[in-house]
């Protein structure tokens, strides 16, 4: 008999949960496996000795389908990154100590680039040490950056949030007859995937977002300017997804830090952020309404509005990676490999962690579109199985319920 | 055999396309009723004749229901207020000839205290010509401030959006353990409807949002760092509940135009808005993390949230309204009496219009608490019945259809 444990670190999404749900699962029917631990906050909860016993949080069925239809963290999640072990292994000393403490013999962390860096680090130096403790990562993020992974959990429910959302808002702005820009920002710093499903709409027959700018493409002012007026000569309404990463040529952000000619009631130059420098532009060249909208992180946590493909596969991936585990892989990353578009087939399989740790997994080139402010259709194609699919939540008095471990 | 008019007016929202399809709906079912014109952007679409003759673009009951879930105003919406008629009654003139043009007989508009005063003045002006035109008024805005009904259709859907995506927001926080103060900042300019209604998730046993600040309270910012303290004793994450609309004692909106501490690269003391200035107040009182997310227009357009007793109430008073109309009411508005709160139970019937018009029913004193930063039980009560229900949105390629008229 063994135990083994499993943490969730970096941003939150809908599907997190849904990965942890699949790992307690999975290892419930394994006659070899004792206890399954959470630890509360990532690695965190190794180090400091917090573990929850899964098996007395999640008492029945109905207790893991909430767990999969809750968003977030349901552990706890945290930022924390190991140092070099050549610098500093007091951390990972104290780590094997608490694996050794508790008889844990497999560990699961569900995370994205940053926590796939501890997956590698971790896994080396327990086998350095010559100790027989599997390490697994199990990829989330809802920006969809992590290499060797066709797309990762997350990304989809997210894309699903976003779409919708961005139809509704579309939808809010018609109902006014008059000239504007609307600038709708959307999460992703380096990135432009999240962005880019904005461009799923086109398949139910909507123009809008009628431009798209993404993080992969050096954003150019007079381009932008040129771009709202060629889509002025057909749209009273011009609809503009933007990522928060947008960068000038020059590699700065957009908007960061940049003085823009707006003077306040004391005469000062104001400061622009990205949303307020294109504002900026827009009224100084175009002199129409602009309204800027921020998606918030409603993207990351939204999950009555989850992608069931999304959610299905997420817990999927993280009872393979159990699997994986007793099959004695470790030091390596789950991942989806498409098989198939149409119909479309995923088969889950590992790579070796170091193809995936610090490294990013930016949108495709050949799926923008030659002005570099749309995508393709066969980023579309891409996208569409992702968001396939509803999520009923559980509600009581008109409101989702979730789980609190 | 006479023609009927409608049209929507005043900011968008979930359920006012279900108040048109009430009407649609209700007057086929009337022999005396031929043509059911819709008016493109609200009393301008009759100003200048731009009608739509609904049977026509509403062809079969899979129309009627695909409007019903769609968001926003599907005929258009207009901030448009008619003068006074002694400083210029072209307007009116020019609305009683299409009236006559088209032999319509009754107009029905569906809108806020705008629009109201739109029926009050019409109305009045119709009648003052000898000329037998119903003109009947039926409420719709999210914030829920017009008089003399109980609520107003599509504030049920907006409070139900702003309960789950608080929630959701709540889950998202708790997966880091660090201090931090988060504000979000909800709709609603002079009434504290909307932001009141966040403190639904208490019936749930949410411990947050812990404050709840309405425009109805003067903001005090010496209290406001108090309550803060008062609530970190005991929950590291603190969620406040704030509305657009806060004013100090003063009268004047917090934030607006206040010149902070904040100094940029240059020295220029900044300007704020009120997230800017919350956080201006918390980082320098209470140095912790903040973080500002405004609910944005989501807030009136998320269908795919909508209550299903807002749609249902919705679709009911648009055809009420019709059959007020053929009882030959005019120059009122339709109006929701509560009758029973536990069965929640309702009536419907119309009330003066200058009851109504250009007045605002702002959020009871009574139900605010001794402090100031929350809401009573009665309040969650009231709250309760209005978004109870849900509604599956029609879904195509992962994304929710609307049509378009």
């Amino acid at each position: 008999m063994i135990n083994i444990a499993v943490a969730q670190s970096g941003g939150p999404t809908c599907a997190i949960n849904a990965s942890l749900a699949g790992v307690f699962i999975e290892a419930k029917k394994h006659e070899e496996i004792d206890k399954i631990y959470g630890a509360r906050n990532g690695i965190q909860g190794i180090l400091h000795d917090n573990l929850v016993d899964l098996s007395q949080v999640l008492k029945n069925d109905s207790d893991v389908e909430l767990l999969i239809r809750t968003p977030s963290a349901a552990l706890g999640s945290c930022r924390f990154k190991l140092p070099k072990v050549e610098d500093d292994h007091t951390a990972y000393d104290k780590i094997i100590q608490t694996f050794e403490r508790y008889s844990i013999k497999a560990f699961f962390y569900i995370g994205g680039n940053d926590s796939m860096d501890t997956v590698a680090k971790l896994s080396k130096y327990v086998i350095s040490k010559g100790k027989d403790i599997k390490i697994v990562g199990i990829p989330k993020t809802i920006d969809n950056d992590v290499m060797a992974t066709d797309h990762t959990p997350g990304f989809g429910s997210a894309a699903k949030y976003i779409a919708t959302s961005m139809l509704e808002i579309i939808r809010d702005l018609g109902a006014y007859y008059l000239e504007s820009v609307t600038v709708i920002e959307i999460m992703g710093r380096d990135a432009g995937w999240l962005t880019a499903s904005s461009g799923i709409l086109k398949v139910n027959g909507e123009v809008a977002p009628h431009l798209i700018y993404l993080p992969e493409v050096p954003f150019n002012i007079e381009q932008f300017v040129d771009d709202i007026r060629e889509v002025q000569k057909t749209h009273k309404s011009v609809v503009v997804a933007v990522s928060e990463g947008l960068k000038l040529a020059s590699g700065k952000y957009v908007g960061s830090g940049v003085l823009t000619d707006i003077v306040d009631a004391f005469g000062h130059q104001q400061l622009s952020g990205l949303a307020k420098y294109l504002e900026h532009i827009v009224k100084k060249e175009i002199g129409c309404k602009f309204r800027a909208i921020e998606l918030n992180v409603l993207q990351r946590c939204a999950s009555h509005l989850a992608s069931k493909t999304d959610l299905d596969e997420s817990k999927l991936i993280g009872g393979k990676a159990v699997e994986a585990a007793l099959n004695g892989v470790t030091g390596e990353m789950m991942i989806f490999v498409r098989t198939s578009n149409s119909p479309y087939t995923i088969e889950i399989k590992s790579a070796q962690i170091d193809l995936v740790a610090n490294n990013e997994n930016i949108f495709p080139k050949n799926w923008i579109n030659e002005n570099g402010n749309g995508i393709t259709d066969e980023a579309i194609e891409y996208f569409l199985p992702l968001i396939q699919g509803e999520v009923t939540p559980v509600i009581k008095n008109g409101i989702p319920v979730h789980i609190i471990l």
